[in-house]
């Protein structure tokens, strides 16, 4: 079976002039993962060694160089999906941690545990409690100040003087990136995962935990049957993709469709811009990225209602990186952009 | 149009002995609800009200008297959704606050809060920043050494002494208890809210995060149309309950369904005992406390895998505290008692 890997950089707004180094990193993701699933790697390394590179990458919203919360501090979200066995490892406002999804993936790996007394292994942690077991379990820990890059800082102290002297109440912030990066892959073995990384919307409450932490909202991967197989991650508002639960709910689309593009449109329309979840809410920005596979097809697909998203895939025999982008004159928040592209 | 308020005191074994005061303080909690009804109050006032009741019991594993960490602390979740607005609150982890619920309420509630530079308010706090939230917001606080009770220290010296002592890897941490607590709840103007409060697994990781905290597995309640309305509130093995998403997935169930009891059994056999995402784990075990009003019928109903259940509601014309027990001979996490109360 033909392995494949694809990554995105964010849900949001990539600028033209930085298009170029949006799409290198992911084409640099998706090579590093693809090596691993070339030598026969399971789909869940390949994924969390991709979602590392855009981590440490400063140009993305996740690890180093994640926004930094109102006490500017790095707080990273971080999750992943074994879509094999239904393992699932997430982590919340975990700080000092290098690669949060490494720290996901352990946790995910460590349900296989047999805890004494009846316990079952967690699969969320946040916080302090969260660093404390990457420390007891080597994943790499740093200096938290190590995680802030220099233009998180400068966007930091930008945007929080313009909130504290209350100048600019009605504007958006858009310097804030919302870049949260995610993963989807699918081995040798046909087995799939998906991952989602974040630092979060800039200036946000310590303590706050966004979709990309929580499986259904930030990340689904399953192995339906020995044909259907289908990971799904998502990036923008976390808020309202908790709320609407957007991945699991594209899954269950997929699985009721036999094309995934009208499915995911449907999903996008139904469940998210015109859901009465969101009844109340103004701009409803969101994007997904999704691996689907039956028995006749293999499709990478992306949708997005932001005004652009930077997406790469690989394969064995085939490779591409671009930015998806929202039809002009389209207001972003108010109809989606659905792409597919066949493996 | 009847308000009714309904509570319970966790899925998990509730002792003959004990009956009696589980009852009592599940009464206590729906009266308490009940007066805010009554005088015209609102479903979400009167569910944290009614959850308050229960964590400030030492009896619960909620607030007060929670289940400790591993390092001896108590880390508490909660969460509660409004179902006119689908507002929604979490809190994971959270010490030295005297009510969780409170703090998710306010989170809850703030969601209507118009923020500068188009941030969105967090519906999910964690750790130390939901702590510094709780106090900016006048929430109580409490040294958290006072939210420890006689038994819980008792509990956790004894159990720890086992899980390091290697003397007894095997058996089931029976005293640990599951009694997260819960409630639904309809006000005169026929809009719902649910809640969800957990001091989590005896000896968890600290930093974990259970169902409590989350929407669609700890609590989910919507306001479908005029005619129709419905609330779930979840109780058992946490980690469970967020795989599958269950809180949501009733809601779902009982929409497609003319018949709630039915719909829940359903839900309960496909969507968690023989869930496919669930098919690596072995004990299956969950509750549920339901609302589900139509145009014909207004009905609480309960449902369990576990020994036990204890549950009360209230209404202005009927009151009603029970345990609901699986049937003799079976085997716990196998199969699913249902029972419905007409309203």
């Amino acid at each position: 079976m033909e392995c494949v890997i694809a990554v995105h950089a964010g849900a949001g707004y990539q600028k033209a002039t930085k298009e170029a180094n949006y799409k290198k990193i992911c084409m640099k993701a998706c090579k590093k993962g693809l090596e691993i699933l070339k030598n026969n790697g399971s789909a869940l390394d390949a994924v969390a060694v991709a979602t590392m590179v855009l981590e440490d990458s400063p140009l993305t919203n996740a690890g180093y160089g994640s926004n930094l919360t109102w006490n500017g501090a790095v707080e990273c979200d971080a999750s992943i999906i074994d879509g094999s066995n239904m393992h699932y490892g997430g982590v919340g406002a975990v700080s000092g941690i290098k690669n949060p999804i490494a720290l996901a993936k352990l946790i995910c790996e460590n349900q296989n545990l047999k805890m004494s007394f009846g316990r079952i292994p967690p699969c969320l942690l946040v916080g302090l409690g969260a660093h404390e077991y990457a420390i007891a379990n080597n994943i790499v820990a740093v200096d938290p100040f190590n995680l802030i890059s220099e233009k998180s800082k400068k966007d930091f102290v930008h945007n929080k003087y313009k909130v504290i002297n209350q100048k600019y109440s009605n504007c958006q912030a858009g310097n804030s990136r919302l870049d949260t990066v995610g993963c989807v892959g699918m081995d040798k073995l046909g087995n799939v995962a998906a991952s989602s990384s974040s630092g979060g919307i800039l200036l946000k409450q310590d303590g706050r935990v966004g979709q990309a932490a929580l499986l259904g909202s930030g990340c689904w991967a399953q192995n339906m049957s020995d044909d259907v197989a289908m990971a799904v991650t998502t990036s923008g508002c976390g808020e309202h993709l908790i709320k609407t639960n957007l991945a699991r709910e594209m899954s269950k689309q997929l699985l009721n469709s036999s094309c995934p593009t009208i499915a995911i449109t449907k999903c996008f329309n139904e469940d998210f811009i015109h859901s009465p979840i969101l009844k109340n809410c103004n701009e409803k920005l969101a994007g997904a990225l999704v691996l689907y596979k039956n028995k006749d097809c293999c499709e990478i697909l992306s949708a997005h209602t932001t005004k652009s998203m930077c997406i790469a895939y690989a394969t064995e025999n085939d490779k591409k990186s671009f930015v998806s982008r929202l039809m002009t004159n389209t207001l972003p928040g108010t109809s989606v952009m659905v792409q597919g592209y066949p493996i």
